[in-house]
């Protein structure tokens, strides 16, 4: 009887309620930034004015790691976004049990990670490009990306440590 | 009657002591690295053979990052491992209750991004100067000291792992 077992938790699921409402909305927020750094950064190209040459963010090793990590935490809550969705249509969890908890948590410390190393790889290269150069728009596009990941990383970092604080419920 | 509630715990506290124990060693190895990673990038400098100019590490702003960040997680564990010999010499945790677990957590979390956001922000930087230029001691100094803040790293998200799985013992 699963059914009933739902519906004589209504206390245990209104509790969980605001921290998946919180979850979800941390999600939505890093998708949206990261979208708009993938397309600040996608663009990220400049003719040198003297010798006509033409560069781009793939001649830096440093903005291709940023794309990288940039199109990883995309992926990723794209794919909890659809397992939010699926969850709110079937009324389950795609990974029932402990193994959702788990997954939330090692994904979410493992792509906070790679967000933030993204980002300061970015800014470790940006800080020491635009230095004594007179302000110009390729570096300040690569700024603003390494800016949009830190801030979707923030959110990350936030979602998980709403994930960490949900592991005690896989004991139950 | 404290002392008879602590010894009518034992098997509590010898289900938590192997986790304690790998958290402890951890704590070592991170301040190895990290201690090794620190003298490797103070005496970071090389003498330019055309122009005899001296350059630093101090003269590029991500390896100012990256020894910032060291110093940070270097302070942080030694902190850590002044508690854990306080735990063993007393017999009671520094931070008693819910706010040693809390703590621990927040701080693993905490320093562990600042420790990859260090070996990254060294990384971007030394990648780009290195490329093109034939290997040289500055280079590979620099590499080896990032390459030991990232090893640091693991081991603080281990430590910092261990953390938040003890999490629900708050609760007790």
């Amino acid at each position: 009887m699963p059914e009933t077992v739902v519906n004589t938790t209504p206390s245990n699921s209104s509790t969980a309620s605001p921290s998946r409402t919180v979850l979800l909305l941390m999600r939505v927020l890093t998708f949206v930034f990261l979208l708009i750094a993938l397309i600040l950064i996608a663009t990220l190209k400049q003719t040198d004015a003297d010798t006509e040459e033409q560069i781009k963010f793939s001649d830096f090793y440093g903005y291709r790691y940023m794309l990288a990590t940039i199109i990883i935490g995309f992926a990723y809550n794209l794919l909890q976004m659809a397992f939010s969705i699926f969850t709110v249509v079937s009324g389950n969890r795609v990974l029932s049990g402990d193994g959702g908890y788990l997954f939330d948590f090692f994904a979410d410390k493992m792509i906070s990670y790679f967000m933030i190393s993204g980002s300061a790889a970015g800014f470790g290269l940006t800080v020491e490009l635009g230095r004594g150069v007179p302000s110009n728009s390729f570096i300040d596009k690569a700024n603003a990306a390494a800016s949009l990941l830190l801030i979707g990383f923030v959110f990350t970092a936030i979602a998980s440590t709403i994930t960490s604080f949900a592991l005690p419920k896989k004991a139950n």
